[in-house]
């Protein structure tokens, strides 16, 4: 890692540099594949199935076996702990249901808005060394809150052609069973596109890979919605020297554990708590069974002492982390001046963690300093939110001479005339 | 325009089919203004706009003695008019303020979001033919609201150096004077990177030109958001026999009105009214001054006769305009049948133009099919919504074995850890 002592704000763009994603390469490969499934449809997936995923699928689709033999293959344990997180995830985005009122904004004049759910969604949920079902929970739930009705999940396969029972149940659980054995940017390209045995989707989420990300911005240049764009994971925690350092350490490799390309930043006012961090990382990386993505991680990760934590949120916020857990003696208080940030985590007994899986805040947050301008995934993301007006006579007569006036020093007298007509041609 | 009656679904796709923009040859020509403004910043912006609006500018910034200039060279009633417009957006968007509750997701364990206000926001208006003052009040009123402290407008100056006086006295209302004239591609690379005389934004929006709309899709891939992508204004009209066919033919011109490529659809169980609308649409034309943009946009519009009002709000949802005019005799209890639209007009007494200008809702809306799966502009598009946790120890005693048998079932030991360690070590 990298120590800087009382940086000044000069320095700030070279601490949160993020790598820089070079994705001129992988369009040129996602391309012809997201040009192959527009093309051949099914025909398409099966031979990039066989190629990518080295399985030649008979059916695309998990069958109801499948998913009715998942939750025997999982220990009791783990479904109850699953339906705890998916109950503690329903309270949250149930409490963001919007009650848009109707308002009444100059006499006989109402405005509204009606929250319709997204028809046809699509999830990607990643495959590979860690089967994240979990994402399936934090797309599903609310998916279900809003009231979408087509809710189509593609996961990669295993090379035994089978998905990890943990998705299948969670998927289950909430109803959805359409899930089909793709993974890569050829699932993309279904969900965007439409196959025989798919109909295009109107949004997709998830994470994935560089291929399933790029592919992702590729379609979403025609008419599809994404949730977000993705990048590696993130988290920054704010600690001064009440901060436990076991704490701080076993909070930076959760997230170092991810993968090498994982972003860490520890800001601190103690350097007494810097140097114990560093001591219990060494500890703990010992036995942790991932600390090779985790070594690799810290390896390009900064570590800075600040003079105040009103210096150190001024730099997290430069940062706008994806994940960001303050540590501090009077978190509550302190939370107050996170400005950028996808989800927030206050004090000793709040880990990242729990927001991953269980809190009920959704683990599908912006990343690579997006947090600066986008929000995490909410009920919200599954609704469009249809502006409505209705004026009675009287509310037009009110409102037509401003909209006439208006509409004529913009040049566009039509305008103007679609309101005087109905005011029986009087232009003002 | 071309008539259909009773098309069934097969023929849903050609009807309605937008006009394919083509933007791989406007893309050459905007990377070129993209990396010249970041690289030479106001040099650059001063050459563009010297080459493309024909004026060298001494300052690149509105003037105070510009902006307090303004009113006097407009109407007093149009001036009254803006500031009624004004109200009313201001109560609409004042409605869509969210309280997010805090929610106990379980015993100990507390969530909530707060908006937080995006801090720098750029919005382009464009000049030409129309200066779209009601544009700049779409943006500025919700950003004002919001409590967005820098925002930044682009406008191109006309070859006299000079932007138009309604667009200025609209922004000083809302106490916005930091205004630039620069135009075109250059705006948005200003406003996306910042240049010596102005800070790189976290969001762009607007509608533009070609070049600015493929420039806002360039500059999304860079950390930087924009409120949605542009397409040519759209007007769907769903009416019965009850619709008077001289409103309808005028809603049809306000839209047709805006260029050649403005997207108007006409859909009604009558033939009788699709007869009348078309010797109305030739009367109306005959005194309208934009006419020769209105015949453009109209000779490829679709006149469609349905059998029922459900097939006609079936091929509605299926175009998703970006406004929708029903003209039916119970207007509100059809209104329930909308699925993908932008913003909607009920009955008789609210032509479209009352909500381009004055009733409350934002005009800035999805076109080119978005509607299907975007919202148009509101409060929300103006600030991120941030979750925060934070969980007693009792908090985490409840939760801590879920999230350790979920973390380990994923293979994230580390995640596990992150609980344990804070819980005596106390593993599940």
């Amino acid at each position: 890692m990298k120590r800087y002592s009382f940086p000044d704000q000069s320095q700030y763009e070279e601490i949160v540099c993020r790598p820089r994603l070079e994705t001129a390469a992988i369009e040129k490969k996602v391309e012809p594949i997201l040009a192959a499934v527009k093309e051949q449809g099914d025909v398409a997936l099966r031979e990039f199935t066989q190629r990518f995923d080295g399985v030649l699928l008979e059916s695309l689709w998990v069958s109801e076996s499948e998913i009715s033999d998942a939750s025997a293959q999982l220990a009791p344990e783990l479904c109850d702990a699953i339906r705890i997180a998916r109950k503690n995830i329903e309270s949250f985005h149930r409490s963001q249901i919007a009650l848009d009122a109707k308002v009444e904004t100059m006499p006989g004049v109402y405005c509204w808005r009606r929250s319709i759910p997204l028809e046809r969604v699509g999830f990607y949920v990643p495959g590979g060394s860690a089967p994240l079902f979990s994402t399936a929970l934090m797309m599903a739930v609310p998916a279900v809150i809003a009231g979408c009705q087509d809710i189509v999940v593609c996961t990669p396969p295993g090379r035994d052609g089978k998905i990890n029972p943990a998705i299948l149940f969670t998927l289950s659980e909430l109803g959805i069973t359409r899930i089909m054995k793709v993974g890569g940017a050829q699932a993309i390209a279904a969900l965007a596109y439409g196959t025989e045995s798919i109909a295009a989707v109107q949004k997709i989420f998830g994470p994935g890979n560089q291929y399933v990300t790029v592919a992702k911005q590729l379609v979403s240049r025609e008419r599809v919605a994404i949730d977000m764009p993705a990048g590696p994971s993130e988290v920054a925690v704010i600690a001064d020297e009440s901060a436990d350092p076991g704490f701080v350490a076993a909070d930076l490799l959760a997230q170092a554990e991810h993968g090498s390309d994982s972003q860490v930043l520890l800001v601190s006012t103690s350097e007494q708590l810097l140097n114990a961090v560093e001591g219990e990382l060494e500890k703990q990386l010992a036995t942790l069974p991932r600390s090779s993505f985790a070594r690799e991680a810290l390896a390009s990760s900064n570590f800075v002492q600040v003079r105040s934590l009103q210096d150190g949120f001024a730099l997290i916020n430069h940062y706008a982390p994806e994940h960001l857990i303050i540590l501090t003696k009077n978190p509550s208080q302190d939370a107050s001046q996170v400005i950028n940030a996808g989800s927030v985590f206050l004090g000793q007994f709040s880990p990242e963690s729990v927001g991953d899986y269980a809190s009920g805040t959704n683990h599908i947050l912006p990343t690579n300093g997006y947090a600066a301008c986008l929000s995490g995934v909410s009920l919200d993301s599954f609704v469009r939110k249809v502006t409505f007006q209705e004026l009675t006579q009287a509310g037009l007569v009110g409102i037509g001479d401003a909209v006439q006036l208006m509409a004529r020093a913009e040049g566009l007298e039509g305008h103007a005339r679609a309101v005087s007509i109905r005011l029986g041609g009087k232009d003002v």
